[in-house]
């Protein structure tokens, strides 16, 4: 036995399970069974050592923050300062999504130094590399190198990939029929679409994904069902191209539980707001209750520069429904690869979504610390108050440059406290 | 007649529906009839001459930015800057709040150089001059003062006024049954609560309604019913207080209408994601459709710095739900009061709120615009694009300054954009 779906499968609990059941404040027991069921994941690669995280369904939203150098922006020396920056400010895991630059070193660095989940999109190794020895005529990937990259990568410590197995000559069969406003907007979506189209072929990805499920559970590598036809737009968003997709992803569900291997499931995208909840809970249903892994959504297309405030909006809504893990959208998104800078604000924006819905759905750690941080500023007492804040350092330093900063009180209402009046009238 | 609840009543269109409803893009008849319902406003003093909105139903949420002086931070020039930055950015109104400095010479300078709609708290003026002679010992307001304060603001030309006339001996009286994590957190609700709890009076302001209500009339302003007892914090969302002092408003809305006055209705506050919907439609119900103004609501109470980005999921899903108004929260809400860079960041992240309802609820204009953008970003027309960005000033930047200036493609995926794979992968 080697994954922690075929140990909670015998009802047998891992010092992972115990890990991230303390973590979460939750019993072993119960994360077990949650495992067993499919419904809760440990991405956690047996060649690694990181402390173990869970999830799924009755845990704590995680975050998750995508790195990695691009053929146009390329320094690793950045790409360790934004995991550093990430993992600072909370994020559960990040993706090494480099597509420039050594790429191997990239990786190896990042597993090196990350203390949390690391996850990689292999398809995009094999391409970028393509890339780099000039063969970029038209990015049709080898599926034996792709294999052999996803093989590379789970010895290598992976902890999780992201696989666009579920983009299959079903699902891009409806292009024919329905209009989309953006077209493919996932990478790895937009080269297995190719691949299909140039070669006739059908995914190998879908194809031969037992072979993938194979490695997975050698390594203990968690599935992470690539949404390779996500919605782009709202326009687009719950079209038929993206629920045919979804189909095949509750199909490739079933077929990795049934090998023992972890998998979880990725969702838009661009979504108009109203239409989040739907969508969360179809996919829970079509995907019988896997982990929910989701980038945004995002609720306009015209928040280019802002738009970790709209997957913020998506995210809280997404995860107070169904989604169980947020990959943060940060304010260089359209735009250009993410700054250090950029690092930080999605992560503490996606954290601020993945706490509301915490506290919406009542998890009691999350209740607690807005509770705890409350009853602090009724007492006006500011040290307090900042324990209990997401991000604290910046709450401190503008309390403290403020004109009040010796008052009990803020430079907001001043006096007219409104707090300290009710307090301070007599009952 | 002076009211333009009165004109719509009597079937008349005025100037003023005609210039909102252009804005709009609605009929100017229909916008007639649902001003006669109550179901929106026009918020514009007989005595000014600025660019009419429309507030309500049917209509694109309308956001508000708080401006003013507070005792500990006061500088004119430096609130004039805010409201042009608000303008800039796209306020559609501001709310003068100033408790600090010349009050009246704050109002004057403020109403002369706004070109959109001006709110104002009158109660804060009558407290925050008491403040300034000295007499702060226990803030207890003379009605008298209060009332000719809302009279002198009216003939100023103030377009809309919040009065706290809800917060009663009725509301207040389950303070004595029920427990609240942060008291009273409204500024204007804890000092009606000092009156009546000192003076074991009833609150002028419901008391003498119909005196306020005159005066009102006079000048077209409207009335925007303060919600007192809002929940400062998740815990004290729709307890007994906040529905109690609903039920008040409710019957507020309808005593203003009976008398030809334009109402609407704020709301909170800090609340669970999940209990917005509810509330909403609650509010909605009790206030028999009129206009709903809300502050956030905060999704949580522990992101004080970033508490725009609760705001804005809070305010997304309020407005997608029945708010028709947000009032926007600042990085520096909690702390102190916003510095211009804040009212920017603060205005920005509310209209992201305001226009992801719109785009929801199916509004032609803001589903129209986020489709063009789509199809610009498909077609890799970066300047189109940025003519339908909420905000395209950083978005222009960053694009310019990234190694990607020269290419159609950005620095986040480089060559390897998705779009551009897709779109040139033969059929």
């Amino acid at each position: 036995m080697t994954t922690q779906l075929q140990y909670a499968n015998r009802g047998i609990i891992t010092p992972e399970m115990e890990q991230a059941a303390l973590h979460d404040g939750v019993s072993p027991n119960w994360l077990c069974s949650q495992i067993a069921a499919g419904r809760c994941v440990i991405p956690k690669n047996r060649n690694r050592n990181i402390k173990a995280r869970a999830i799924g369904d009755g845990l704590s939203t995680k975050i998750n923050a995508n790195i990695g150098t691009s053929g146009k922006h390329c320094s690793l020396k950045e790409e360790l300062e934004k995991l550093k920056i990430a993992t600072k400010y909370g994020a559960d895991s990040i993706m090494d999504l480099s597509t420039g630059g050594n790429l191997y070193l990239n990786l190896s660095e990042i597993l090196k130094h990350s203390q949390v989940m690391v996850g990689t999109v292999p398809i995009y190794t094999v391409v970028a590399r393509k890339g780099e020895l000039g063969q970029t005529d038209n990015f049709v990937f080898d599926p034996d190198e792709l294999f052999a990259e996803i093989e590379t990568q789970a010895k290598m410590g992976v902890d999780f990939m992201t696989l666009h197995c579920a983009v299959t000559t079903k699902s891009i069969r409806y292009f024919d029929v329905f209009e989309r406003t953006t077209g493919i907007v996932s990478r790895g979506g937009s080269l297995v679409y190719r691949y299909i189209k140039t070669t006739g072929k059908e995914n190998p990805l879908y194809e031969h994904y037992d072979k993938i499920l194979e490695v997975c559970k050698k390594f203990d590598v968690t599935i992470s069902l690539g949404d390779g036809l996500r919605p782009g737009s709202g326009t687009d968003a719950n079209d038929p191209m993206q629920i045919d997709e979804l189909l095949i992803q509750g199909e490739l569900v079933q077929r990795a539980r049934n090998k023992g291997v972890q998998v979880m499931v990725e969702g838009p995208g661009h979504m108009p707001l109203t239409q989040i909840e739907m969508n969360m809970k179809l996919m829970k249903r079509i995907c019988d209750g896997a982990p929910l892994y989701v980038l945004g959504p995002l609720t306009t297309d015209a928040a280019a520069g802002y738009d970790h405030i709209a997957g913020a909006i998506g995210g809280a809504i997404a995860a107070s429904c169904g989604a169980n893990f947020l990959c943060y959208v940060t304010p260089a998104e359209h735009l250009c690869l993410p700054s250090i800078d950029d690092v930080k604000q999605g992560v503490i924006a996606s954290r601020i979504a993945a706490h509301s819905a915490d506290v919406a759905k009542g998890l009691p750690l999350a209740v607690l610390n807005d509770l705890k941080l409350s009853q602090a500023r009724f007492n006006l007492d500011w040290e307090k108050m900042f324990d209990y804040m997401l991000e604290p350092e910046l709450a401190r330093k503008r309390k403290n440059e403020s004109e009040s900063n010796t008052d009990d009180y803020c430079t907001m209402c001043g006096e007219l406290c409104a707090m300290k009046t009710f307090r301070e009238t007599p009952n």
